[in-house]
């Protein structure tokens, strides 16, 4: 189990009133955990921009009427095999698919494919979810 | 099927090239596409803005070695059953794991749920993406 | 002068030496300095969440080449004087120019005007930029 | 004066009148410039991905009460006088300044010049703004 460290934090005393009222409305009972937080979404920048392994997720919506855009998904993302962990498969309605591809690798990898797959017609939304493989966080 | 219809945009002639060279590197062929795109993207802003019905996914990173986290874990998302659609989840090594939680409904319910989540001791890391049902864009 | 506090953070110690890593490179001497930023980010997007006094600036590029764009421009401003404190030109170069308009007010003011801004022909690209009035952080 | 060319989009309908009723909220009166926009804010961000020359603002609140501030202030902006343009300075009241620099050169230079003010004690929020030289848009 982790090794657990203290470190003091000095603040004006009007800061620290604000910041406990927010972390009562965000759900948190515990101010060391709001930190830590606060710290992990940092790293989390960081390892993004860096280019350092990530975890993400790619979610997109898509009409999956027309046959060919459904082979057409599933060979974009066996050529991304090495980077696709899992996906996940929501039929929203008659029409609208919710599609959520679980994704670890570089930045720039998990990039390519949002943009890979946004661009193909019938898609029509992706968005690149950006987290972490938990490693150094 | 959708009914199709077309419109003129004029614009810039540097402006035009400058773009058709920004689609070549975002792996778009067709630039009409591409604009759908960029008009679905404010859309689906405006959906979360004004809280229509969305769809997201909570993606969140956290330390399975705590049995009772797992069943807070469940517990939370059951209160939230109503707007959750189904969970993927991913062992990314001995100690992490990413569990991606679909999600359909108010944009402020599925931030709520993100919130008490995050807010968890041993959840390293939790987001919220905005994507939509697919329904008017 | 604003009276200081102090309080103690837990944390896993593999942690501490990732953000102490970043911090380095981010250029803090401080520790206590970094989570004081870190706090008050999580504090101004609150305030804007919320609606409550906010400052701002709005960050245009426009082509003055048209004298109806900058008595149009004018006017704007004009109609929200309210919110509005001072002004900034610059001369890019020969054809574009950039303005940047510092506001204090509501978020909702500051995001119509800027909405005004960027719907005018020949103001090329306008984004509102959200600090803070410095009272409550 | 920038020589005008069409070009024609097409989609289904009810996208396109999902677009027009966000576009009478957004204030525009033009379809064209609404596209326009979306073409140029996707080209800003290509602009600060690729490491090209932009302009921006850097929007800092600092607590004037300490002169060693207002010195260590002037000779960092003195360090980046190579990207710096001006500078606003706006009093907010007694405490609080709103500061507003303008930059030009590259985005690496401008986030640095951010980072470097923001770890500054009494600095209490500092942001970059990512805008563009109107160049290439």
């Amino acid at each position: 189990m982790a090794q657990l460290v203290r470190f003091g934090v000095s603040l004006e005393k009007d800061l620290l009133a604000a910041f406990d009222l927010r972390l009562k409305g965000k759900k948190y009972t515990n101010r060391s955990e709001a930190i830590r937080d606060l710290i992990r979404e940092e790293l989390v920048r960081q390892q993004w921009q860096e280019g350092s392994e990530i975890a993400g997720t790619i979610t997109m919506i898509y009409d999956h009427h027309k046959r060919e855009l459904v082979n057409k998904l599933m060979d974009i993302q066996h050529d991304f095999g090495n980077i696709i962990i899992s996906t996940q498969h929501i039929h929203l309605d008659h029409h609208n698919c919710l599609e959520i591809i679980a994704v670890k690798g570089k930045p720039s990898q998990a990039q390519e494919l949002a943009d890979t797959l946004k661009a193909i017609k019938w898609v029509k939304h992706a968005v690149l979810n950006m987290s972490s493989t938990g490693k150094d966080i």
